[in-house]
């Protein structure tokens, strides 16, 4: 067996949870299909030029290389770390094809050269919908994004969806406001992105180190400790007195993304000022979710507005923003909590015994008559004795077993009920009812 | 615009060519789920050890390296090459969580290291059906597989599908009746496997550069001129008084084979009695496929049975017999040719004009109505004047426009009619109209 071990932090999933995450994945689709987003798909592989333009740190990438090339043959290919850098490239590379605003989502692995630990996949699926757009994108796109991920965080049923927004206008406007110099400024944003892992006093200490006066850190620390439910912003933006016009701007743009979320997904929404993303590129709406009742087990989809990544690869503004869901990561917490009902192993309502050999043509062509009708149906593969079929089916959970001997019968085999049929119309009520 | 170029050998689809494959892919998984296979996903890299298990050639293979490695840490992981390996170290790593005869589809991209050329991808899209089972796996199985991929491309409208079927052991057994020496086999079936590539004549040379006498080299040509329509099979084998008990031993197995095929597929089936594949886990059965009118395209499906190839992971018989359609081939075929028609740009089938910046939550509380009745929705993301808006409809194909002003109106663009209606249920008469 040793020879067959999986490869760890690559998850692999039986048929029954492959096929569980394929309804949450169908679950997302419909929703960003019911806004008009349509697929599109990117290679696993991007220029690694292109992967690291935006500074990108590039311990986390894979570089490919053909195992039989020469040894000074370099890497120019690596696989991509996420899907939001290979869309920018997409929108640059088919430019004059597209049509602005474009939406699209996006579904496909993603790969990060770390160690693996609990939750950190190198391997992983994320479901992203962005939108894009020529010269300016307004903040109803950023409230259609995360209307989309907290659309799916509920159709997914497995607790209180939590969206934690946050705009890094904001934060960096005032933390300018309050005199961190511009050279400091993205190592204490990035320290107080922490906030929720490390606590006050890991900030405290963080931000000491990097050369933060006291009085200083007692204002982030005012700042950022209060999660604000959205309904109450407009309220606690005012009394907050922004001086920084950075600020100002970005909690403008906070409240016209609040405006606009749909009355009955509000209440999932709060505003963490302290949220940045790590990823820099990333310039004003900021997005996070977790499940509110695993909160240790973190963000389960986030996302942001990039206003200047797709012009890094084009000489034109196009700016974009975007989610991304973490069905790996949701899958984990799904399986680990159990909290949806694993499906059955078989994609099959029915199983036909077969009886004998000679048969087996016969119970092939009526098959094709239940599937004509959309019943899937399996034909047991050899003919051993009755007992060893039925157990089959038990075994896989496909409901129901037809027998085609003299008299046709079909077995429910959760209730045990046997009974006669005489076409397949009849049978196909059988099943239905 | 050069820094974002597209990468040879590595295909990428506009997202209305997206939605044809799509499409391609629905229908087969379908197929696929209405016989009751189930989905399965495995990691897009292997050990490069399981890769090269069973000698396959490993220029073809991709390594990983972390861009940050070492330059002293070797590359362990490579990408798999097809699916039908990582399937078998799947089996083996899941053989006790798995109920037998295990019955499963995979749709995953594979990636080779070759130069690109026409048709020649580095990177595509396989969409896998396989069953395997313990110790015996009947010929139903290959009759079964043989079917869905005859089934698929049949659904597909792309033309008149050809399957070409033989057998490894009718083969293989009767280069031995004619005196072929073990050590040469392998390659004179290669140089075989290559005739309608390379002619009588290609092959003529290679087998004489090989040392086979012009005698033995009569004698194949002979044997594999012919295409025999499956229909035809039974008579014609019995006329070639085959005197290799393994070669009576692949005809058998054919026999069965075409006698469990759908009789309205069976017009599709030809036995071709030179193909052999190139990979060398198949031990029986072997198909290929191509679409009539384009002879010269080659192959978009094809597969076999493997009768040891989960067992070299694995100290267990587990025969398995599968078939891989070429999905990314078959959508290089469809667009070049123009087969299929392309579909609108868009999903959404209503757009809700916004009249202006005041009015967007209305118009977005009515669009999520919509949604509810199950039509995709997208509400204009500014508010510019209409027929601007209009204008972006038409380009991307959404076939209404909705105006929601002092009357309610929507506009069928195809027949340019406008009519007014009071509730979403009377919209929804005239979309579905």
């Amino acid at each position: 067996m040793s020879k067959a071990k999986k490869i760890s932090g690559f998850p692999e999933w039986l048929p029954e949870e492959k096929i569980l995450e394929n309804h949450l994945i169908d679950k997302a689709m419909s929703i960003y299909e019911s806004h008009g987003f349509v697929p599109i798909e990117t290679p696993a592989v991007e220029l690694i030029e292109t992967l690291t333009a935006k500074g990108v740190v590039d311990k986390e990438i894979y570089g490919l290389k053909r195992l039989a090339a020469e040894e000074e043959e370099e890497s120019k290919l690596g696989l991509h770390f996420d899907l939001t850098v290979p869309f920018a490239r997409y929108v640059a590379t088919h430019f004059n094809d597209l049509v602005f605003p474009f939406k699209r989502y996006q579904l496909q692995k993603v790969w990060r050269g770390e160690r693996p630990q609990k939750g950190r996949f190198r391997e992983f699926y994320q479901f992203d919908a962005d939108i894009v757009a020529r010269d300016t994108l307004p903040m109803s796109s950023d409230a259609e994004v995360v209307t989309l991920l907290a659309k799916c965080l509920v159709a997914f049923k497995i607790g209180t969806p939590r969206i934690k927004l946050n705009n890094r206008k904001l934060l960096v406007g005032f933390l300018e406001g309050i005199g961190i110099s511009s050279e400091l400024l993205p190592k204490v944003v990035t320290v107080i992105d922490k906030l929720d892992k490390i606590g006050d006093k890991g900030v405290t200490k963080e931000l000491d180190t990097l050369g933060v006066e006291k009085g200083a850190i007692d204002k982030v620390l005012a700042f950022t400790s209060e999660k604000i439910a959205a309904a109450d912003f407009s309220q606690k933006i005012a009394s907050l007195s922004l001086e920084s016009d950075l600020a100002k701007a970005g909690a403008s743009e906070l409240e016209e993304v609040i405006a606009l979320i749909p009355e009955d997904l509000l209440p999932f929404v709060e505003i963490h000022l302290q949220i940045a993303r790590g990823l820099d590129y990333y310039s004003g709406t900021i997005v996070e979710s977790e499940i509110v009742e695993f909160p240790e087990f973190g963000s389960v989809g986030s996302g942001g507005r990039y206003d200047d990544l797709v012009s890094q690869y084009l000489s034109k503004s196009v700016p974009g923003v975007g989610i991304s869901l973490g069905i790996s990561r949701l899958m984990e917490l799904i399986l680990d909590n159990k909290l949806l009902e694993i499906p059955a192993k078989s994609s099959a309502e029915v199983l036909l015994v077969v009886f004998d050999e000679e048969n087996r043509s016969a119970v092939n062509t009526f098959a094709e008559e239940l599937r004509k009708e959309g019943i899937a149906t399996e034909v047991f593969f050899k003919s051993p004795k009755l007992g060893k079929q039925v157990d089959y089916a038990n075994k896989k959970g496909i409901p129901y077993v037809v027998f085609l001997g003299d008299k046709k019968e079909v077995k429910n085999l959760s209730t045990g009920e046997q009974q006669e049929f005489s076409a397949v119309q009849d049978l196909k009520s059988v099943i239905s009812a």
